[in-house]
């Protein structure tokens, strides 16, 4: 079973965002706030967003599932206040839900929190909750710079996420480290922002003892890891010269890494330095980048051929990529897979 | 001939740090200003500095001339103001000047810029002058946020840039994209923001036709280009989504990667994915990464010996990383390191 653990509902119908730019407008006048009952999208409308799309890449590809989520540089925690990021996330988080209805063997939710910069993180745990226990969620995306540029809020070893880590725990969901849009023109979004964000959270936890606190707590960093593979020897060092554990010890229980590197060399390196049990596999599709690459004929983001490519990894090393990890990553995962591979079994 | 393109004077003596507090205690009492005179540094203390620690790593690795400028970390263009920057600067090139004179066949000088967070950049090209046409300097070091860690200036692809970028161009000399220490919680310097500042960097350009104006412009991207090499797949891709010319045509004619990543797969990665026209040979010794390696027994930023053991460079590519590059791209090296050349071979 391959499962893409890193799907953003980028092709939501315009609806979504009629609604933003409603909700955006009404900043002034709070009297106007939309409902977020008032979206009006059909259940045909998302079928057609997704059949042409994600579906359609899905199949060509040999995906079975995707852990899917709202559009990541949409989350605009930025925007408004906490009431318009609860409102915001709660409509994209419904819309998620609604997908995975309507698709239940091919989408698994993963929601959108309503942070807000300067709001302390535990006023998202109600709608982590509704998310999880009511919808069928398996895990959270977590903006740790919800200023959108401009690195305003505290760091992820801050105890003020410390109410947030707790309630992960015990729901038993990991949380994507993912940034969104930015309002700062300096950074660019997915060239640099999301990258930077990646970054910035494995060095906050290298510096910090969060795992100590919370032994089980787990986090997904997207994007291959930003620059992290990368320099895995300056981390290693780092951590040497600071008298910090090992990096296997100190964050390999607790830090795992997507596969969303658009090229080969990128994923060699990433299956080279990083142990396989902290490796996911995941595009990103649609998102980021779009394209066909020139020299290789295939769309960038098709990520499963560079891992498919790369020949020393064992049959036991690609379960573990493809799906092994997610079940172990993401827990609740396990009776949805167990269901579709049943289902898929009986059909066969 | 082997070129370190990337040194920091991080051991500097004392009397330099003792400078820079009285500078800061005096922020609330300009009266206090310390004038960059009264730092009190002997020649034997410089060569203490260096003698056990830069020097003697050069002569252990093989290393022949290093361009080296002020502590990165230290240049801290978000305290004080523009005068407090450009005192601090004026001090900060001064030292390298004298460490240039005592060392002349060891060391070439690279400055800092008095830079300061809302200042526009055209202040800094009188000390960049006179680094360059009195110190004898060949390039400088130019900080991508100088809020330190809060991104609130101009992205480089701003005009304001374009009188500092006509001087660069005028005098002949690059500069090194450099952060600098951040005043920010939650950004590790030399773990996040060092590498932030240059994937940022990178992604401004990428956004930018700054090339177009200034087609011979040249920028060393430090830290083997942030995340650049390990997702240039993603860039490639980024480009080519926005209709920029492909990246080989558009941004590498000016821009070019150092080599501090401290590992060999990470070596291995930017010596494949980078034109080896396109890298230059640095370590950033004494730097971020002090230590030594358990898995290699060499010192982690030791990156001459990755460099030795990628098997497909030819030696034309070595001479290239190691020397030719470094003359293309700071062409005022030119003939200081032909001096130090024939000397050696007068010598022997």
């Amino acid at each position: 079973m391959i499962v893409d653990c890193h799907g953003h509902y980028t092709t939501a119908p315009n609806g979504l965002k009629t609604f933003r730019q409603l909700q955006i407008e009404a900043l002034e006048d709070p009297s106007r706030n939309p409902s977020k009952h008032s979206i009006k999208i059909s259940d045909d409308e998302i079928r057609e967003s997704l059949e042409g799309a994600q579906l359609k890449l899905q199949r060509d590809r040999g995906i079975d599932v995707t852990l899917f989520s709202p559009i990541a540089g949409q989350m605009a925690h930025h925007i408004g206040n906490a009431v318009t990021s609860q409102v915001w996330s709660e409509a994209c988080n419904d819309l998620i839900y609604r997908v995975t209805q309507l698709y239940p063997d091919n989408y698994i939710g993963v929601c959108q929190l309503p942070q807000s910069s300067g709001v302390p993180p535990k006023s998202v745990i109600p709608e982590l909750e509704r998310c999880i226990n009511e919808l069928g969620f398996v895990g959270c995306n977590l903006n740790p710079d919800p200023s959108g540029g401009y690195w305003k809020d505290l760091p992820l070893s801050d105890r003020q996420w410390y109410p947030l880590y707790e309630k992960m725990v015990e729901l038993d969901v990991p949380a994507m480290i993912h940034v969104s849009g930015t309002c700062n023109p300096g950074i660019h979004h997915t060239g640099a922002h999301y990258l930077n964000g990646d970054t910035t959270a494995f060095m906050q936890f290298l510096t910090s003892d969060v795992f100590k606190d919370f032994p089980t707590l787990k986090f997904v960093i997207p994007h291959g890891g930003g620059a992290v593979p990368y320099h895995w020897g300056r981390y290693r060092g780092l951590a040497q010269d600071m008298k910090r554990p090992p990096l296997q010890e100190h964050l390999l229980g607790n830090i795992f890494f997507d596969t969303c590197v658009y090229h080969q060399p990128g994923i060699d390196l990433l299956a080279k330095v990083i142990p396989v049990d902290n490796v996911l596999f995941a595009t990103e599709m649609v998102g980021a980048v779009r394209g066909i690459d020139p020299e290789t004929g295939y769309y960038f983001d098709d990520t499963k051929r560079y891992i498919d490519n790369v020949s020393w990894l064992t049959d036991e090393d690609r379960y573990k990529i493809f799906e092994g990890n997610a079940r172990k990553v993401y827990p609740r995962v396990n009776p949805i897979l167990d269901r579709i591979a049943k289902k898929a079994h009986d059909h066969a």
